[in-house]
């Protein structure tokens, strides 16, 4: 019998285009070292992408949409209408992600994992349908096993499309009411991470919500138990487009794309991936740090340096979409400027 | 006889399409405030450019370039020669700034304000020179009154160009070899700061190095005396470039064109322009923190929030072309997200 996707070992990210770009970056006109970051991420994309000269300007960004059982116990800011109505604004373009995408010239994909009310109008979703929402983790698995592995499964098809058109980067993005909820169960087991530093407002909650919130989990953490398997974690814990984004992030290193990591939710389903593949973490960069407050310590734990912070928090991929930019430029330094030998320039002292 | 364009109050930014603004931000499909700075930055833009549909399309970048008599106390670790070759690698498309810019669809300007060493090629350099470097501020001023005058005037002139090109953002950048030195002894005069938080590396001194650059402003304010007048401060301890900053940031408001603020010596620049004109401040955005450890310092001294934080220390105008992007993306999904009502989506409890 083969072994699942996410059971098999990655490719690494070649050492000798690392060092050649590291040997670049000290010959390009300008003191060493003085692009900071930008210096670094285009050293790690030529090492990714087994190329000299960077790029990114073939992004994809898949938004993975489920709705989330535990929305019952009321801990969110929103009714669960909004997952179903926020797939058909995305589609139609007026979300932040849809405007950052475009901006971008960036391929959009939205994924319906498991989207529980009908969607006004679905035309242009990719139909991965599972179930309408999860169990509600309070008091019941989210997910069976088998609908663990199809939510995989349905992330590493979103990476292969997304390499089919030719990718050189992906994103994925969430919409799921609820879904903070899922997101700090998840993570605070995976990490065994005191519960209080990852339980925030999320789309809005105040300080009586975030207090219910931090119960209702606490129920769902007691109901789980001691389990610290990663696949049954997130079984448990976790969503259908929590699942879908750990198989869409695995899915796209395995094909060699490296991958923007949006805010709290998506770090929260890297952890879950990383823990199925550790060997995933070299094909991760970090976009932006959310303000909710949780991410700092999801980012902390995994030993992650975020490019941006903006105090964003909406989720969709919209942090990470604002990163887009910054690794442009890090690409168009890396591979245009003169180097001193080219310009006529002295190298200092 | 008429006031100097530096002593002309400038106008105020539009509090009534501010508020309108705002309005809008709360009715677009998103969670109140999530989508973080770029809420802020696209009110501040509609307000500045007096537009509900804020763009920074059209960008201008200047760089002044001017060398500094003060390199003789053998404060950086490059020659002052590179000033002059730096000049001519601007012009030429290798340099960090002119990939920026070609990536931006930017304008580039480079301005000659007093380079010493004849520029190996200045095809397509504006020539406002007004000497061989300043002054060594160790023991002279760095520059006569009308040598001030003539540079603030370099700097409004490069701003009235800015706005005829139709700039709807101005970016100063720079370039002159011993430029932090100059920058630091400005700055701590100005702010009456203590000088060891504002002398740094600059372009990559060593701690004997730090120590020595120290020692030499020491020198230069101690010579300078009390008077705490910015335009004789400028005079005594600027540098042309930093001079010709000053006044094209201040023409830059006088037009109503908003201003992304680089780095270190931007910072100081526009510390002593907003000391000129204390109405500057609400034209300026912060585009970036610098790993020149005194410009955390200016920052906080201005009230500043910087954009970015990417330990870049390259100066040009780098760090505010880098931050573009981000000034992009406010406007775009300012102008072109759906609100709660257009998109049909329940806006919350």
């Amino acid at each position: 019998m083969t072994e699942a996707f996410w059971q098999q070992p990655l490719p690494a990210p070649s050492d000798s285009h690392f060092q050649k770009a590291l040997a670049r970056q000290g010959q390009l006109t300008k003191p060493p070292g003085s692009l900071g970051r930008l210096e670094a991420l285009a050293c790690e994309l030529c090492a990714q992408q087994h190329r000299d000269q960077p790029a990114v300007d073939q992004v994809q960004i898949c938004v993975f949409a489920g709705d989330h059982g535990v929305t019952r116990e009321g801990v969110s800011a929103f009714p669960a209408e909004v997952t179903a109505q926020m797939v058909a604004n995305f589609a139609a373009g007026g979300a932040a992600i849809s405007v950052l995408a475009r901006q971008l010239g960036a391929a959009l994909e939205v994924v319906n994992t498991g989207v529980a009310h009908p969607v006004p109008d679905d035309r242009g979703v990719t139909n991965e349908w599972i179930a309408a929402g999860t169990g509600n983790i309070a008091t019941e698995p989210a997910m069976t096993s088998a609908q663990l592995e199809q939510a995989l499964c349905a992330g590493d098809r979103a990476a292969g499309r997304a390499h089919d058109a030719g990718a050189q980067l992906f994103i994925g993005g969430e919409m799921g009411i609820g879904n903070t909820t899922s997101a700090a169960a998840l993570a605070c087991h995976l990490l065994a991470a005191p519960l209080e530093k990852l339980v925030g407002p999320g789309t809005g909650l105040d300080a009586c919500g975030i207090i219910h919130k931090t119960a209702v989990i606490n129920q769902a953490l007691e109901r789980h138990g001691a389990d610290r398997d990663a696949f049954n974690s997130l079984a448990s814990l976790g969503g259908f487009e929590i699942a879908a984004l750990a198989g869409a992030m695995i899915g796209a290193a395995r094909r060699g794309i490296p991958v923007l990591v949006d805010g709290f939710i998506v770090t929260a389903a890297a952890v879950a991936a990383t823990q199925l593949r550790p060997d995933l973490f070299p094909w991760l960069h970090f976009s932006h740090q959310s303000r909710e407050p949780g991410h700092r310590h999801l980012l902390d734990a995994l030993g992650a340096n975020p490019i941006l912070n903006l105090d964003m928090r909406l989720g969709e991929g919209s942090g990470a979409a604002t990163a887009v930019p910054i690794l442009r430029s890090a690409c168009a330094l890396h591979t245009e400027m003169a180097t001193f030998a080219d310009a006529g320039v002295s190298d200092g002292q």
